[in-house]
């Protein structure tokens, strides 16, 4: 496999060669990196979550012509549902090639929480000097041929989740061009437009375009590297669900002095049911929560072995005295199903708070799954978890009548989800994707990664293995308020991907 | 003592005459009521938050203007701060009186949260011809002469709580004036603008204009009717203070996949602290909350013995099958200490959830004070419960070292506060007081009411006891959305004002 390596040449094309050391790439060409920049910093002002049906329409645009640019001949493949995000495809053919493999972004970002943000708007992305926490300040997009600091940063949603991916695969073309090279199987490219709403119209988009998209596997670009700055490879996903929990109180506001230790709070009701569902290890205490768990094999418990343990780096990056699974380390724990509280809200708190005993109190759930787990399964789990806390759980808002008759009633509302994924370590689309990337620089092969992307559909839709690519910095915020990527990993997720397409 | 009713003249003056029967009095009138009701919502359509400062002094400028129509010779009493919202003042002095009493009600309103609200804006009063989960449809200020249906309903912040104390007061001035009549006592009246704020500068503005403001006692009018419709005669409040706690997770959001069961979730450990405060009865289980509760006297608890319980009825209208306290009646609850969830808060819930372990999860408490309890004394022991829970708690943000070093961490601030406070039953102005109401209608006498007011400082600065009258309608969703005033309460509550000026 060659170990192909970024260059500019004089007009700002890319070129490819054999390099030293990937340690020595970010600085040798950062000063002729700016073209990138601005057309990265441009996609990234477009707002992109998946609900905004105008603005999903303009990146979809705005995709089609990058890739018309590079002659990929991009199309959209719409759902059924033409109110829907389409994906955008392109595609390099290559005569002569025995494979063909479909390398796979989405372009859409989770929602925002403009008032969160504290180094920009979400969609008004800026080149800061360092990370935010840290000492530095907001620059301009240099002038071309100026010196680009690879630890700067590019603040945006989806800066790194998962623009990243689009720049970098559209990017890497530029990189096989301009050196006169081509891919070594024939290239497909496919970039989501929903899969931070859960992906809903995916089956049926891959399953309506199955002709086109036919191939001997995927290659997905999301998620971070490893926090000590390696590539990861990852051959599969957890699973995602997510639920949505109302626990009702009085049907209105009260008075919190003349009702207050009468009537019930529901802000109380939701902490004490909150708090029956995992112990204070953070192990889950619903029952049956893990008893769907596939083992791992022997070869993916030996890759986990090898993986350089980061726990030690993030506690203290994050301020965290401990953690939860009572020491196991982050790389283990990611091997088990979780279940975390994405947000709780009652009324208000702090300067907005006023002395009421709220209607109702609101949690939404996040429910990962891995090999064995099935999400409606483990969903059912947890209500059934609730109504053993004495809750009658709706799928609605409760009637008078039903207000009048149970003392505890929860609206209980799942959201879509899907299975986890994973592909074998001895599948050929795996040792090739590995044999690519670790010729390139630093790399780590997870079995799983924490994070979800609906693979299944792909292996129940298409009959297709995956693998994935996770490039972007660890630290980078991703759903969070201040979503960042890092510039020196986006040139070398470019380098990797360029590196994909020629793999042997 | 004379019973005193309300009739218009021809020119819409009020005319005072004694009137058969208390439930005669709302319809016979109705007609001859728009020009109060268009002085009141031009009243309310004033934003009266205390931090506006702006909008507050609008409201003081527009109370001058009201009161000077009236002879009333008003004035602004400022705090030493005059960036506060000033007390507006005024007088009717009576030759020969030998008593003089302060009324008191306050022109500020809760803060709101206009999202909320499904009646109308909170600062566009408006009518409706019922309560707003009945049916019924919005309607315009009737033409003058037009019938007013008591059962009608205004909707606006502050419609009840308690720009109704302010308009109930200057609408009795008119009734005693248009009838030729005088106060039985040198009228003070006494207009707060930071009451919901908890009261900061009462202290001060009291010690400032002590002299002005020298009386035998305080009339305060402020809270909600006896569920029951009667009016309630209040002898007490509790105390208040409210408690701002933050509990910190990691020092960045993270991905909850990548991330979830590692990483601590300060949602999950805000809800176990939570959980750990009552038990499943609604029984505080902080260590000594319960121990400085002064026991009510003999004629007190006989006072309660005959209040009519409305626990059924409530019970019915709120949609709660159960209670807390264990099957204990509510007004025999509201003479102990309290402790209410007024909201929590962390990340976001529903549609705008995102995959995220937050930073932080919050919540405001409220606690409610009876004599005997002191509001630093109490906090000190949620602080102390707190801590029992494992936690390190500051009076600020942690710092990363801080982080690094203790597991759990919370902020806990606690906003200002004051105590209860409680005139004796045998009072003299209790008793004149007492039989004014009860001489004009159904009344109802309670030794505390739920609701807090900083009575305390009355008595520690100027000396003057105080006896509360509650007269808006007790479903008026005070401090909450959708806040409003049922219209006969508001005729009522006229009443009641002029009753109280001619007492004995």
């Amino acid at each position: 496999m060659s170990m192909i390596r970024l260059r500019w040449i004089a007009t700002g094309a890319l070129l490819l060669a054999p390099a030293p050391g990937a340690a020595q790439v970010g600085n040798s060409v950062a000063q002729q990196r700016v073209p990138i920049l601005r057309e990265y910093l441009d996609l990234l002002a477009i707002p992109n979550i998946a609900s905004d049906t105008a603005n999903i329409r303009r990146n979809a645009d705005r995709l089609l012509q990058m890739m018309a640019k590079r002659g990929l001949s991009p199309r959209l493949l719409e759902a059924d549902d033409v109110a829907v995000p389409p994906a955008v495809y392109g595609e390099w053919l290559v005569p002569g090639a025995t494979r063909t493999f479909v390398i796979y972004a989405h372009y859409d970002g989770q929602p925002v929480t403009p008032s969160d943000w504290k180094s920009t708007q979400p969609f008004v992305p800026v080149l800061r000097t360092a990370r935010l926490d840290r000492p530095g300040k907001l620059i301009p997009l240099p002038a071309e041929g100026a010196a680009i600091d690879p630890e700067w940063r590019i603040y945006a949603r989806s800066a790194s989740d998962d623009k990243l991916g689009v720049m970098a695969i559209l990017a890497a073309v530029d990189a096989l061009r301009a050196q006169g090279q081509r891919p070594a199987f024939n290239v497909k490219i496919f970039l989501e437009g929903e899969e931070e709403a859960g992906s809903p119209n995916l089956r049926s988009v891959l399953t309506k375009h199955a002709a086109t998209l036919k191939s001997d596997g995927w290659v997905i670009v999301d998620g971070p590297a490893h926090p000590s700055g390696a590539r990861q490879v990852v051959l599969g996903v957890r699973g995602d669900v997510n639920l949505d929990i109302v626990v009702h109180g009085p049907a209105r506001p009260l008075h919190s002095g003349h009702y207050g230790n009468w009537a019930p709070n529901p802000a109380m009701m939701l902490s004490r049911l909150l708090a029956s569902m995992k112990d204070e290890n953070g192990r889950v205490t619903i029952t049956g929560f893990y008893d769907d768990v596939a083992p791992l094999g022997r070869a993916e418990r030996q890759a986990i072995a090898v993986v350089p343990s980061a726990d030690a780096q993030l506690r203290e990056d994050l301020g965290l005295a401990t953690t939860e699974g009572g020491g196991r380390s982050l790389l283990d724990l990611i091997h088990e199903p979780s279940l975390n509280i994405n947000g709780i809200r009652s009324a208000d708190v702090g300067e907005k708070a006023r002395n009421v005993i709220p209607t109702t109190a609101s949690a939404t759930l996040d429910l990962r799954l891995v090999k064995g787990n099935d999400h409606k399964r483990q969903v059912a789990r947890v209500i059934e978890h609730i109504k053993r806390q004495g809750f009658t759980v709706l799928d609605r808002e409760p009637t008078m009548e039903e207000r009048r008759r149970f003392a505890k009633i929860a609206t209980a509302i799942p959201q879509s989800g899907y299975n986890a994924e994973r592909t074998e370590l001895a599948h050929p689309l795996a040792q090739s994707v590995i044999a690519a990337v670790k010729g390139s620089g630093d790399a780590v092969v997870l079995p799983t990664l924490g994070g979800s992307l609906p693979l299944y559909l792909l292996s129940e839709t298409l009959g297709a293995p995956s693998v994935t690519l996770s490039l972007a910095n660890h630290d980078n915020n991703q759903h969070a308020e201040d979503e960042n990527l890092r510039i020196g990993n986006l040139w070398g997720a470019i380098e990797t991907l360029a590196a994909v397409m020629r793999m042997k």
